[in-house]
């Protein structure tokens, strides 16, 4: 898979205008590139830099204590240095005389910015007296369509996850009664992971993250000692890794109270608007269109129903990661940067995930699963349309 | 632990001048700053800013959904934002009016240069136009001297993954046969690492690393199908994980041929030689000299005696992490940047790991692991005095 990505990365790198990409790491087990998941697959110890060129053969300068186990990556041509990388770097960057060099930063996308500030520092000192100095730009466009544009393969393997994550999900509502807490739930969830001889989608403290009832931790929390209890609304955010590739889904449930054989109203509609938001937003996303165009469709979907908007973004991209990287649908709001304006492209895998706060119940939110075709998009998840009664 | 640490940086503050000392991150499951683990101890995932200022109150400033979960470690005050952190961060700052901000990055020392190069100009912008973004200096110093003066309860926890790891050596020697591969040793130790219930200090395709006879792999290389042969010099490098605190130690056996009674003279010699640069370097560490002073003593102590100086640092420090930080005993070398030149500290603990590769028989090499003493270096682990016989 680090092959077929560095090939592709060659045509991207020319509809980029790159000439040269250059991602530059060192102790990668300290502070790591995300990217060197995708086209490296193993740490560099000391200052190392991966070059590709548009044109011609990728090429790895790395101590010399680490040139083996660079090689056996089997997909860059490897030079060692002892005492400084100054020289081979700069030999290899004259080599290819690059007009521009995309390099590992980013304000906007933060799997994009795995360079440091203080390897930034060392860099420029590096090509300091050169014309290369002022050739740096940012890879995240680079990067972004790399990680963007999935195979078939990767979509099996997402999907896979996928199916193995709904699974777990079925045994979940076979498992929860009421008096359960939260922490119950997810140790059981964790007992099944296990036993699947998969890995969760992010940590383990909060995957699964279990929330039940009015008042619980709200999203990015763990789950606590809260009990489950008749009337609560319950959701689960949870995905698994396996194959490197990642899954990350959310489902509702509702624990009937006495007497009643479904959820109230009060329950029911909010739910209903996550649900039909979900739906138009895989209905109408497309190629070429703005991740911000799809987000203010759903959220004005959610609000002009007189709920409040949800407190994040629509959706963000899978892949090896869970968060995989730029291409966002999301709103304009500072802290996205420049994501909201990036092209929608084919091949992109989202999900969709809004959510809505009900008073006295706890929240209702999915999360779905879309890959973008050129007709819409198309589920990689079985989308939920009633809430798990329980 | 981590507010014994935010408490002891107050003091540091004073000593280099710091008025304000500001981690910055974003997405620190994706990109994750080596600071987080000594003062925040989880994650964050919007762009977040950690304030601990010389005098006062820790205040983190965090996304909203991730309030709870900072609030839940007890060592900040917290304050969530929505829509951008620009605003509760000046107003942070600006109370302050700090003189001397101390922010993450450093072109020394990988584990004090957790911002990356986007989150640097992020940070740039936000302060623009204020007097404080000409105020930014490495907390490089700062987070040196904080992870090197180790506690008490610091270092008995070092020095119970240093017994750890020499008990499960003895269990290595009596389990070693010629014939076996490099895997099968490695798979052993692994085994016992989790009967013992612990980690392993780095990623356990290269912990243990294993070498066995001339020309294998070389350092920074996982175990190979190579097999033990009568007459290698074999060498494992290898730590364990627990309570939070590392070990890092490495010892060298001889597999002894028909019958020897001991290993030749061409093997002991340059062992011998190792194990003596080890044991001057303990006796003559200082508070106050510099890290290339020691190793300079090492280096010469080596090449003296007609060997080839070792193609790396004498020593690194230890501690939370395997690489525990600046101060480093390592040579003046272009890629050590200012490491050579830092002080040595009382309460710092070093690993002390010179090499001496031997032709047709393997590589000599000995890690032990001391702490600094006003009156020189203290072993935590029991150095190995004879090259051990299979």
């Amino acid at each position: 898979m680090i092959k077929e990505k560095i090939n592709q990365a060659a045509g991207i790198m020319r509809e980029e205008g790159i000439d040269l990409w250059l991602t530059f790491v060192r102790e990668t087990e300290a502070v790591s590139d995300p990217a060197l998941d995708l086209i490296l697959g193993t740490n560099c110890t000391w200052q190392s830099a991966l070059l590709v060129p548009a044109g011609g053969k990728p090429v790895a300068l790395v101590g010399s204590l680490d040139e083996t186990r660079i090689k056996e990556t089997g997909a860059y041509q490897v030079i060692g240095y002892k005492q400084t990388i100054r020289e081979v770097l700069l030999e290899q960057v004259e080599k290819h005389a690059p007009q521009k060099i995309a390099v590992n930063f980013s304000t906007n996308d933060v799997i994009s910015d795995g360079l440091t500030h203080g390897m930034f520092l060392l860099l420029r000192k590096y090509l300091e007296g050169t014309p290369f100095a002022d050739r740096m730009v940012s890879s995240e466009n680079l990067i972004s369509k790399l990680r963007g544009r999935k195979s078939p393969e990767e979509i099996r393997r997402i999907r896979k996850n996928v199916e193995l994550t709904e699974d777990i999900f079925d045994r979940v509502t076979k498992f929860m009664k009421p008096g359960m807490t939260e922490k119950e739930v997810a140790a059981f969830i964790l007992g099944e992971v296990e036993r699947e001889g998969v890995e969760t989608s992010w940590g383990p403290e909060e995957c699964p993250a279990v929330f039940t009832g009015p008042d619980s931790a709200g999203a990015h929390a763990g789950p606590t000692d809260r009990k489950i209890e008749k009337g609560h609304v319950l959701n689960i955010d949870f995905g698994t890794r396996s194959e490197k590739y990642c899954s990350d889904l959310q489902r509702t449930w509702y624990f009937l109270r006495k007497g009643e054989s479904g959820a109230p109203a009060q329950v029911r509609e909010p739910f209903e608007t996550i649900r039909d938001a979900i739906a138009l937003a895989a209905e109408r996303i497309r190629p070429g269109m703005e991740g911000r165009q799809i987000d203010t469709l759903a959220r004005s979907y959610i609000t002009s129903r007189g709920y409040e908007e949800y407190p994040h973004a629509l959706g963000h991209q899978v892949g090896q990661r869970t968060h995989d990287g730029a291409g966002m649908l999301c709103p304009e709001w500072e802290r996205y940067g420049n994501l909201p304006y990036l092209k929608i492209e084919e091949g992109q895998v989202y999900t969709l995930e809004p959510r809505i706060t009900i008073p006295e119940y706890g929240v209702a939110t999915m999360e779905e699963i879309i890959v973008v075709r050129a007709d819409g998009g198309e589920f990689l998840s079985h989308p939920q349309t009633e809430i798990i009664l329980i």
